[in-house]
């Protein structure tokens, strides 16, 4: 795993490519972007075919502890790892500890392990079990293990120094466990980065990680809900300070768009994919607008569903109403999104977003995807993950292309409303 | 719409081809055939796009009044028809009353008026407000009203009269409202006869209905639970003396391969396709043998999943318990179909169905089926349709190959488990 920048912008944030990823170290991730987000190796709702009718598909899969911790006698038995065990090909394939889009309960862990919950219920792991598990998936790439539990209103500092220290003790014990593992030879490590919402924690936290032989860092406890988006940011600039220029940082637990790009421009490399899903499973489809082109009257972008004004007062009430340990935050709609559900949909005959390539906006209209919701068609989730996933991946790339173009604040502007307001005073918008 | 026989085989089964279907008047399908059963259009959990992945997929897609009825005003607005309005593009729309896989509720039925249940609810339908949504849907065939309401245990003859009364009158009224309207010149109307489990009746409702200018006949109120296989069949059989041999008949409510193997015997041309979906509702997998090649060793097909004695002791159980007005029959597995739920296949390696040529056979596992399936990821539906639909599809084709090629018989026996028996015992199954 080599990662080049072909670009750092003044303020920290990275664009390029980071190379010689899978077994044939062939494959390849362009940065900033996301992982695509999986429950059992499949993106929820989508065949592998039906995925692959989208153009600009992360090249990395990840698959959770949480979802395969029950199966890891069935995948000892198989042999063949998880990749080949759900019918996945060609994808460089990360294991990761936690499901991002589900909150784990607090209060399970131990010196000694850490717990996922399945849908048969808690699986403890030690770290040996950790590791035996990670022989049997067969990933190219994993994180290792680590206790990211300070993410809860009112942390103690005592506890989260004593989940650094734990978590660094995990990394040490993954790294001795994977050098013994013939299985394991040729797999990368990502080491995880904790620390809570204490700068002096992270930063300890990062420089010791640092000093690992780890192909990358996770940076954990930062997701949405653990704290404000301006903490946030402080704690990753920190963090990023001690950490190489050279390796990969992926944050956990954070896929809003406006967040996303905050921390792009903190220095992050990348994102777990997993915020489609959840606009999905509520009813609702992504529409703001990241069209960066010079003319916006002329692009064929959605414009966003909401003015700028109600933008900005919406996200400082929902940092204000989330900002300390609500973790609800992930399940309550954002203002990215329309609520399809929405009676005024019922009637309303365009696609979801006008201009959109996607096979449900090609094919389908608001009215109808409004109607296979309100009657509990299971179509209605495949439709929306199949736009949602589009217009993810969309953001993403044109994330990159704003960067190569210094024309972030030009993008911030257009997916918050600013330059729609000004074209809808003379466009058809 | 014409009905061109090939075939008319001893016994009164029929091969040939409905043509003249559709608009353009180009469109055809073969029979015995089944429709392609819908929810607002769509094939349960699946995209247009997958669903074309299927061979051999019917010509004619059946939507019903029970998922349109709330949705009028909406179409009403629309205006350009509910195929369009759902995405469908060639095929050919069939629109009938009750949906085959849910039970409505009786009790509800009046002279004037028959009810239909939508996720909202109770809808009651006068003649003119059924005509009116047939203006909207704007089909290419439609069914005309009928109190279809004599399935359950212990209908009066006296009920079962009305029954045929109210139906005939209904389809008079249906008939002169067509005739009068524009917006339905062009478009087929089928026929209902109805007469419960009372052979006289079913006789007076059959002759009374080929009187009148229909394109083709529903044979309704005879559904799996409604009565026993062989009363069915009697019932048909008479009902079938009565209909002219030039226009094709449809049977309500009966998907299960014996059952539809039994009613084309006794003269039936198409079934509605529902049963796939009931199988994948329940988590299960279809997996009944129909390969009639010569030599069954070569042949792909999977073996039935259980013995001949198994299978009629079970058949004839199922019969027994379900013969008289217990329409929960619909939801239980039948002796046709494997339970992917069960733990036995946590550790199955297997494709559903050996030599199988669906998405899911070809690319995934019993195994997985099974994880995705008790860790309720909705990709198993999807799966698990696409495999159900392509393995009925597959029997409809076999059934009108044996037709042509005489060996209905062996159809029966291998569906049975007979020759499967015989060849197990030199072969590698």
């Amino acid at each position: 795993m080599k990662l080049e920048l072909t670009r750092v912008l003044h303020g920290g944030s990275r664009l390029g490519v980071l190379k010689g990823l899978g077994r044939s170290g062939q494959q390849s991730v362009e940065v900033p972007g996301c992982l695509l987000y999986t429950h059992l190796g499949a993106v929820p709702h989508l065949t592998q075919e039906t995925l692959h009718t989208l153009n600009k598909l992360p090249p990395v899969t990840q698959v959770t502890m949480s979802h395969i911790a029950e199966h890891c006698e069935v995948l000892e038995e198989y042999k063949e790892g998880f990749r080949k065990f759900s019918g996945l090909h060609d994808t460089v394939l990360y294991s990761s500890l936690h499901d991002p889009a589900s909150q784990c309960p607090p209060g399970y862990t131990t010196n000694k392990t850490v717990s996922v919950w399945g849908s048969g219920g808690r699986i403890e792991l030690t770290v040996q079990k950790f590791m035996d598990l990670q022989k049997h998936v067969q990933p190219d790439w994993y994180q290792s293990m680590a206790d990211g539990e300070t993410w809860q209103n009112g942390t103690s500092r005592k506890r989260i120094k004593k989940s650094v220290t734990r978590t660094l003790a995990h990394l040490d014990e993954c790294l001795l466990l994977h050098q013994k593992s013939e299985e394991l030879n040729g797999v990368e490590v990502f080491g995880v980065v904790e620390g809570g919402d204490i700068l002096e924690e992270r930063v300890h936290s990062a420089s010791e990680t640092a000093k690992r032989p780890v192909a990358g860092f996770c940076l954990d406890g930062l997701q949405t809900g653990a704290m404000t988006q301006d903490l946030r940011v402080e704690l990753i600039r920190a963090v990023n300070k001690e950490l190489p220029e050279d390796k990969p940082r992926l944050l956990h637990g954070v896929g809003r768009p406006d967040e996303v790009l905050a921390c792009v421009e903190a220095g992050v490399d990348l994102f777990e994919g997993f915020f489609p899903f959840q606009v999905t499973e509520r009813g609702c489809a992504l529409c703001f607008n990241f069209d960066i082109s010079p003319n916006p009257e002329l692009a064929g972008r959605a414009p966003p569903a909401v003015l700028q004004e109600e933008v900005e007062s919406g996200i400082a009430a929902e940092q204000h109403q989330h900002g300390n340990g609500n973790q609800d935050a992930s399940s309550q709609m954002t203002l990215f999104e329309m609520d399809l559900k929405d009676k005024r949909y019922q009637d309303d005959f365009k696609p979801l977003v006008e201009g959109c390539g996607c096979y449900c906006c090609s094919n389908h209209q608001r009215a109808y995807v409004h109607h296979l919701l309100v009657t509990n068609e299971m179509l209605a989730g495949v439709l929306l993950m199949i736009h949602n996933t589009a217009h993810y991946l969309g953001f993403f790339s044109s994330l990159r292309e704003a960067m190569a173009a210094d024309k972030l604040s030009l993008l911030r502007s257009r997916m918050l409303g600013e330059i729609y307001l000004e074209s809808s005073r003379n466009s058809l918008f």
